[in-house]
């Protein structure tokens, strides 16, 4: 038996979500079913966590075991002849630590979201950048992102009937781009809680389209109310960018 | 009557063209039908020129004449509620010149055609790119596109079977951008024959591949023979970014 670890790219537009669902078709599932196919093993595939519909990820890391004696740099070729055209397996390797596992090892995760300020949107980014007519106070975006770098509580940032141990976590960077009139937000943190980039991205648009206050995120982080922060935004605009691991990080295999 | 001018924006991979087809969706026929809901008029659009099925347009001009009172730069927002999201309108005005034809008028034309160089294609940009595994040699690229710049007899360059009474083009700019492992090309001219770009793509890819002589191009300009080139490029590689009028250019009008 080996462990395999793969570098998995997809546009979530079409998909239930990473995982298995009753309604719809998840990611997993396809590539579980290639899998088999090319393997003749039902295997089961593992990733650094769940994405929700219609989000993607640039660099998801997944695990699995297997007895086949596929080269693991071959995985990735194989899979890709019969996968739909919007999952693409761009790396694959057979860790040295073979203990490996893409959710309890990780270190880090990025995530970005894209918005797409212009009075119509356009024909090309549509399903993953969330297109925004009005006016944005981008000085604001920028200013308010500081307010959550660190470690917090982040049990406002949360979706709410949500169960977890704890809600801390720790943001490691927050940080807005702005290349003509597109707005890209990069987050970096230890991990995430259910909706949280969404519910921190919703904020900050509320406040800088004045519909909240300028304070509303330290206030949340203290009073750990749900209802002192904003909007969640919607799923589409968001991409998970990379897993960092303590010797691995697939942002470094991201082609373009 | 008034005339009314646009600015269309498509991904061209679920369309079999601008033009209405036997078989198949037409960008064209789509917006029609909108225009005909909106202003309860049988309206005929005129575009810069066609393009074909996957071919892609950042800025694509169309014209059109109505009796209806809705102003210029409201058809952009009337329009976008009913149309597919992959077609967007992103700009409407009454141009002051009302003899304004957005074919017979235009005076050049930029495309550009987009190449994902990696091991394994994009999740992203499958439908905007040709994916090419192998390696290519970027500075014959850049090399050989200077070849094309200029006036010339450009028979060779055209699909067979296309009967036109001139064949002489002017090439005011041929030049490649490489950004990592995305490999992009800009051409601009007094205009192009069927499949030009295509065949001219393709025959500098053959070049760069060493499948093709270095001096092909400049041959196949005196030879006139398209057997001296190489293969059509893919459509879905193809964009037509902008068409520029005597005081309008729709690339000034692109967003992002």
């Amino acid at each position: 038996m080996r462990r395999i670890r793969l570098i998995v790219q997809y546009n979530g537009n079409a998909y239930a979500g990473w995982q298995v669902q009753k309604t719809g078709v998840a990611v997993q599932e396809v590539i579980e079913r290639e899998l088999q196919k090319i393997t003749g093993e039902s295997i089961r595939i593992h990733a650094s966590g769940r994405t929700d519909a219609c989000v993607h990820a640039m660099g998801q890391v997944m695990h699995f075991d297997t007895d086949s004696r596929i080269p693991a740099a071959k995985f990735p070729y194989a899979l890709n002849v019969s996968l739909p055209k919007d999952i693409r397996i761009i790396y694959g390797d057979e860790p040295e630590n073979q203990e490996f596992h893409s959710r309890f090892d990780a270190i880090s995760k990025h995530y970005r979201y894209c918005i797409f300020n212009a009075p119509h949107d356009s024909a090309f980014s549509y399903d993953r950048a969330l297109h925004i007519h009005g006016e944005i106070d981008r000085a604001l975006l920028a200013k308010v992102a500081k307010d959550i770098v660190g470690k917090h509580d982040f049990f406002a940032f949360m979706a709410s009937g949500t169960q977890i141990p704890s809600t801390v976590r720790e943001i490691y960077k927050s940080e807005w781009t702005f290349e003509k009139n597109l707005l890209i937000y990069d987050i970096e943190g230890s991990g995430f809680l259910y909706n949280m980039v969404r519910i921190i991205v919703g904020s900050m648009l509320d406040i800088s389209r004045n519909r909240l206050d300028e304070n509303a995120i330290q206030k949340a982080l203290i009073s750990k109310d749900r209802s002192d922060l904003g909007a969640t935004a919607p799923a589409h605009g968001l991409m998970l960018m990379g897993v960092r691991y303590h010797d691995f990080n697939s942002e470094d295999y991201i082609d373009a």
